[in-house]
């Protein structure tokens, strides 16, 4: 159980010589993800060594160029490349359109199949499952329909404490398994041992939330409850929280605030402004609400082991 | 009168860490254009210095991917910058409803106009004039509707032979303007003095042709011919020429062949294939027909100065 975030680019608007649109990969619990594509992704993803083949989802936040112009030219390049396994793509009403008629138009023809699921609830959505992963959905405020996502390992099952088991010797193996579902055992003598004295908690299933772009929200604290790792966007200091409000941004303070009332592990920030030159001053603005504060940087990797 | 030619992009296919699609800077006689304008693009822009807002031209020369998936994001970026001088884009019929479509579908908004002027005939056409360039397409012959583009200084007026004209006094300034077209003067007495007898040849128009992507197409050496500067794509060297006409690609030797045939001064070669590790094999190849090659480079300048 694992988790290993790749910052592929972090900065706003456009790319620039050392900036570089919103991307990122992540490994979660051996599945494969790309989190926005602005342009030049498969550049940086060439840069920082992501295995191009292994991407199963693209998740695009929402259809501002710098969140998903470079989702063509990858896609193009896994027609180049003969790729043949499916690959999925969500994002808002509307991808699905503009990116089939892009590659048309340049003639990219690709044996595999892409499976777009177009989203356009603001409620929270279950939007992918698997025995591994879920992803949920974060509606988020932006100037255009726009959408986090919440990634969390499969609840696993629970521990078997086997010393405590062979106190038990009418417990068979074919048991083992309504025991790691958290049932209780019932003796022939019907005496019931709760699950508890039999069972280990399971190991506590990895998270990560990605909100970008979006206005402050302080009611998603609730749906990011405990969240281990929370990327949100910190477009500008507080000194421009009226601007921050105005094209429906936050604030590097409001990151802060969110990650302290949602009691994550840890915060990244970054969609840097690029009036700002040193970005240390949002790490320092963000830190005086909340101690556990890293940077966004192209290349900078984020892991979490838990057992 | 000078040329000064930026290579922004010359690889083939798909963007890597160390090759950049197609795209070229070209300021002739005071213009400023963008010749093809694969992903990637507006960064190289930045890494090489090339003013965005002189930019009044851009020629596409056909909609594969590594010729203008970097479009629609360098119009966005124009948006952002508040361009508000109206931009010119030639390329294949189509290229003006994907465009407007994407800059559309990502909020893109823009106060300067664009306009589109799109190519659709299989015969060389005057397809740009002001006082100072024109510009022809060169229809080419590549998987998919293909132009490239001959760019020709203006035609400069006849110089003045000052000292030989002094020796007719009835000569006056108001006759100067038709001497510099190139008309004979009749003396009062009927005779007739020869115009050359009167001026110098005007400083010879300086030209460029780019030639991406394309078969070898040895007519085209008539529309080519004498030209100060030729850029034509070599995608692949001798060994695969059957891969060449194939794909439709044309290889070193082809491209030297018509730098030859043409009686261009210098061929600059480029769109290298990625299976090629070492470009310099392009070079020899091309020289062992043309003696005067240049390969393309990323950052790469080409200058000419006709006094």
């Amino acid at each position: 159980m694992s988790l290993r975030l790749t910052i592929l680019g972090c900065h706003s608007a456009t790319p620039r010589i050392n900036a570089y649109p919103t991307s990122q990969y992540l490994e979660i619990n051996n599945r494969h993800f790309l989190i926005d594509c602005g342009e030049g992704t498969q550049r940086q993803m060439r840069k920082y060594k992501v295995g191009f083949s292994k991407i199963s989802h693209i998740f695009i936040s929402h259809l501002h160029g710098d969140h998903f112009y470079g989702l063509v030219g990858l896609l193009s390049t896994y027609g180049i490349l003969n790729r043949e396994k499916e690959i999925h793509i969500f994002g808002p009403k509307g991808i699905e359109e503009i990116t089939r008629l892009n590659l048309k138009v340049s003639h990219s023809h690709s044996k595999f199949p892409i499976v777009f699921h177009e989203l356009s609830s603001k409620e929270s959505e279950l939007i992918f499952e698997d025995d591994k992963v879920v992803v949920h959905s974060i509606p988020l405020d932006h100037r255009v329909y726009t959408n986090g996502y919440l990634f969390i390992e499969k609840e696993k099952l629970r521990n078997l404490n086997i010393e405590e088991i062979r106190k038990y010797p009418e417990i068979e193996k074919c048991d083992y398994q309504n025991l790691k579902l958290g049932a209780d055992y019932t003796l022939q003598s019907g005496a019931i041992i709760p699950n508890a004295a039999l069972t280990k908690d399971p190991v506590k299933p990895i998270s990560y939330a990605y909100c970008s772009d979006t206005r402050y929200l302080p009611h998603l604290s609730e749906l990011l409850q405990n969240v281990d790792l929370l990327y949100h966007e910190s477009t500008f200091l507080s000194d421009k929280e009226d601007l921050a409000q105005k094209t429906k941004h936050s604030t590097a303070a409001q990151a802060a605030k969110l990650a302290r009332a949602s009691n994550v592990q840890q915060l990244i920030i970054g969609h840097y402004s690029s009036r700002y030159k040193d970005i240390e001053l949002f790490k320092k603005e963000a830190e005086t609400t909340f101690n556990n504060v890293a940077l966004a940087e192209p290349g900078k990797v984020f892991e979490i082991n838990n057992g």
